[in-house]
């Protein structure tokens, strides 16, 4: 994609977001997005072929970018305890990120179409997947206590990380990175063995 | 309530969770709800105004339950490790009772009158605070350490209970009662000061 492509991509999702937001999916048409975004009907269709397209792309860029993160913090091979908190840090400042995406898409989901819905379930299932083989090996080696299992302790990071959205405020006086530690800090506490550099 | 009256209620609200769980909110009419429950249209409107009524009560009487529960359980005055355990068990334990209809609610929140939306977040709320301050608390007198804020504590304890909705299965291997126990020890675990009895 050119720079320019992907500006034009931008504006359209950024359109549509404050759209879908103001006055929900349903009542919004692509017309309208297209009108918002300020961009020609033809640069709309060389992005996105349909509406449904448009809703799985304000929340699909945001999944692509932490999978992306994911793929970029386990290549680092670093020790668990570091690895769960750089991801937890990452999950945190992106989704914070992407706050009005993510609780617009979340509020729209059972709009898209079901194509889409397992789409977005199998490349959600692909990190969660990925943080319970970390916590599971590192329980296994010893590195983490088993005070519960890597299941829960998935549900748990992702349940909080998922909570975002509805309150976290740009604006506001909590920063993402001070969110992230404090989380990460939680949940590496009740994961310690106890033992130093564990 | 007479009995009769709590049945009548029960099985109006059973077979709208059924519907919009089939059909949607929107496609379903109240109508359809009176037939599928098979009570006389004035025993329907003994217990409820309007459909927006019955979307509220499907989610509003498990959290009229947990802070019913709540209640109870501060009313014991216990220390704060054994208190924030019970809360936690029980909201996972009345969370996955009724994760059918958290499921339904929460896929149709945005059809709720903004009333019913405000009233809703005020109780939420009401529980969140209590956990705040419980930790809170605790955290002053240094029986929790302080490695989260009660803000952070809360919004993961919330976030986990919230997630047990979308993959609690009544009818799998894992018990509501060893879900509470797992995620009650992480978040101890975790507030621990990491000496004996706090």
């Amino acid at each position: 994609m050119t720079a320019a492509d992907t500006a034009v991509r931008r504006r359209i999702l950024a359109a549509a977001v404050d759209l879908f937001a103001e006055h929900g999916y349903d009542a919004t048409s692509v017309s309208q997005v297209i009108n918002r975004a300020g961009v020609a009907k033809g640069g709309f269709y060389h992005h996105f072929r349909s509406k449904d397209d448009l809703l799985y792309a304000v929340y699909g860029d945001l999944i692509g970018r932490q999978l992306e993160g994911m793929e970029r913090i386990l290549a680092q091979r670093l020790p668990p305890a570091q690895t769960l908190r750089a991801l937890i840090m990452d999950l945190v400042e992106t989704t914070a990120g992407s706050a009005r995406e993510a609780l617009v898409f979340s509020r729209e989901l059972a709009q898209l179409g079901n194509r889409r819905i397992v789409q977005m379930r199998s490349q959600r299932r692909r990190y969660h997947n990925a943080v319970i083989k970390l916590v599971d090996d590192a329980q296994g080696r010893g590195q983490f206590s088993s005070v519960a299992s890597p299941e829960t302790v998935a549900f748990t990071i992702f349940g909080v990380v998922n909570e975002i959205p509805r309150w976290y405020r740009p604006a506001g006086r909590v920063r993402p990175e001070q969110i992230g530690t404090e989380i990460a800090d939680l949940v590496l506490a009740g994961l310690s063995t106890g033992e130093a550099g564990s």
